[in-house]
């Protein structure tokens, strides 16, 4: 039988094989930037975004060919606490409307030419009930984790992570209580739209969970597996095969980033691959992203999750690369430089 | 003779025919994004920028079929202070390029499907430097803002407003202190990116115009003539004339923002109409945006002008409606609504 520690042996060594940086693929970008028909610096962050998708995509020519929206979709066992105003069926239902293309996401993905898949995790099998014993055993966390790195299977060269599931904003919160300290109420957020009621009961239900679980939150992927949920393990897989394959990764909002507030608890340069695409209006998110040291590339007052905050700023990408890609030259276009 | 009021007589009288919101539209907009499914509210700022849209386009059903970039390029005279370390022929080169397809705002309008038009404003005539004299007399003036309400002449339904001119920070710049009092210091930035020096040169040119035209100060359109530039002035009249025609207005950066603040002096509510598509890193452009009561979309640290951060918004708003326009209802998907 396995020791408990096993099963996540695998992803302990994979954190040990991350890539870093390409800088000659970043400096073939800075050069060309250099040359392009504006001053110098002019384009702010969209010339960061591009220097940023070479040196992680390991390209000095970066590209945007195939792009993908990865909705991970999971169902919680807290939802039994009273911790959101919509019933977990809705999570299968707003799975069957992704699929027939009525979701926000759907629309974002059409709008920037993004692929989308969605991965259904297991939603008849909700996660036990985090204030009463683990979200899951250790080896069905280390299989989610495992399941959600193939989001990459299909070769997209951006990853846009997202997530559904009712009442995962509860289990964010219970992992940045966790992870980061405070009291419950520091993390919780109106979620779905819960009323003040509901959300005393989302602070209530992470407390107790943290009382429950403290002697055995030292080890993030302990944190992961027994507050967590299947969408939020199967993103900290995909984030980290994303770092592997030399992927770049958009991050969304409240939930995605209790993924990646894992792998950062595991090793701080865990995320430098990433991009926060936006903050989100739910709760603590700007203080989360604080913390994971990203500053969001939007901030529009979102708080819908499928990744749809990703797939804004996917195109926000769109158009940096097209600017360095397509501009002319201060030479082709015969336009004099500054003057010394 | 004209009297040295007349010439602006058109351009007063279209200001007291400046049509409202149309609250019809506008609730028909609320009234479908409740049944979207989604948390209400989830989408934040999207949700309000169609609201926005169909207010102003007074339609029910809110459009993007023929957003427009319109870039107005001007010279001027104020160049000779030496407040700027490109040479002045780079307006007539960038127009080049821009109608060769090798600028930024090219990219822009390539990955958003925005039409783009560049208005050439008489570049072998520089406006008069305003450290001397006035920038434009009366009659030119008003007849600059005519020709910019050219920029809906065909049939645009949103308008991105764009700017191109070497030493228009200055200009603008000029505008803003004699509109909002302070220092010139307060007021000019770093532009295409002179050095300490060449922001001395500027504060000095700021000042010295100030100084010259303060007796004639109070009214905004001699703001205007005096201080201003063929492409703001050309920029204040298709604002306007996009109000009297119901098309909304995406208002760009520094500059762009100086031909609204006129409109905005003469009338407060004259910009009811636009929004800042983005808060420029040039110098003051953070506290132009708070007298204008504008929060911006996007926040990029750009500074390129060429309607570049309007375009990028155009992007935000293409993604907005294609939200609200092809989401499905709750009813339509069957997905359960918020419990109660």
């Amino acid at each position: 039988m396995d020791s408990p520690a096993r099963p996540f042996d695998d992803i302990r060594a994979l954190l040990k094989q991350m890539p870093g940086r390409d800088e000659a693929a970043a400096e073939a970008v800075r050069l060309r930037e250099a040359q392009l028909t504006k001053p110098a610096g002019s384009l702010g962050r969209l010339e960061n975004i591009v220097e940023w998708l070479a040196a992680w995509q390991g390209a000095a020519r970066p590209h945007l060919d195939s792009p993908l929206v990865a909705v991970f979709a999971g169902n919680h066992g807290v939802v039994a606490q009273g911790v959101s105003p919509f019933p977990q069926s809705v999570t299968q239902a707003m799975v069957a409307n992704f699929a027939s293309g009525g979701a926000a996401i759907n629309q974002l993905c059409k709008t920037f030419n993004l692929g989308l898949k969605v991965f259904e995790l297991a939603l008849e099998q909700p996660t036990g009930d985090i204030t009463l014993g683990p979200a899951l055993d250790e080896k069905s966390c280390a299989a989610t984790m495992a399941f959600g790195m193939e989001a990459l299977a299909s070769g997209a060269d951006l990853l846009c992570l997202g997530e559904m599931g009712i009442g995962n904003t509860t289990i964010a919160a219970a992992i940045y209580h966790s992870l980061y300290g405070g009291k419950p109420e520091d993390w919780v957020g109106r979620g779905t739209g819960v009323d003040d009621e509901g959300l005393k009961r989302k602070a209530k239900a992470v407390g107790a969970a943290i009382a429950l679980h403290r002697e055995h939150l030292g080890d993030p992927l302990e944190v992961l597996r027994r507050l967590g949920g299947r969408e939020i393990a199967a993103i900290a897989g995909a984030i980290l095969a994303a770092r592997i394959q030399r992927v770049p990764v958009l991050l969304d909002g409240y939930v995605v980033c209790a993924a990646a507030a894992i792998l950062h608890a595991l090793d701080p340069t865990a995320l430098d691959h990433c991009q926060a695409a936006h903050v989100s209006a739910e709760g603590a998110h700007a203080r989360v992203l604080e913390r994971l040291g990203k500053q969001p590339i939007l901030d529009l007052g979102m708080r819908l999750g499928e990744g749809s905050g990703a797939a804004l700023a996917a195109g926000v990408l769109r158009a940096a690369l097209a600017c360095h890609v397509g501009m002319a030259t201060f030479a082709e276009a015969g336009v004099a430089g500054k003057q010394d």
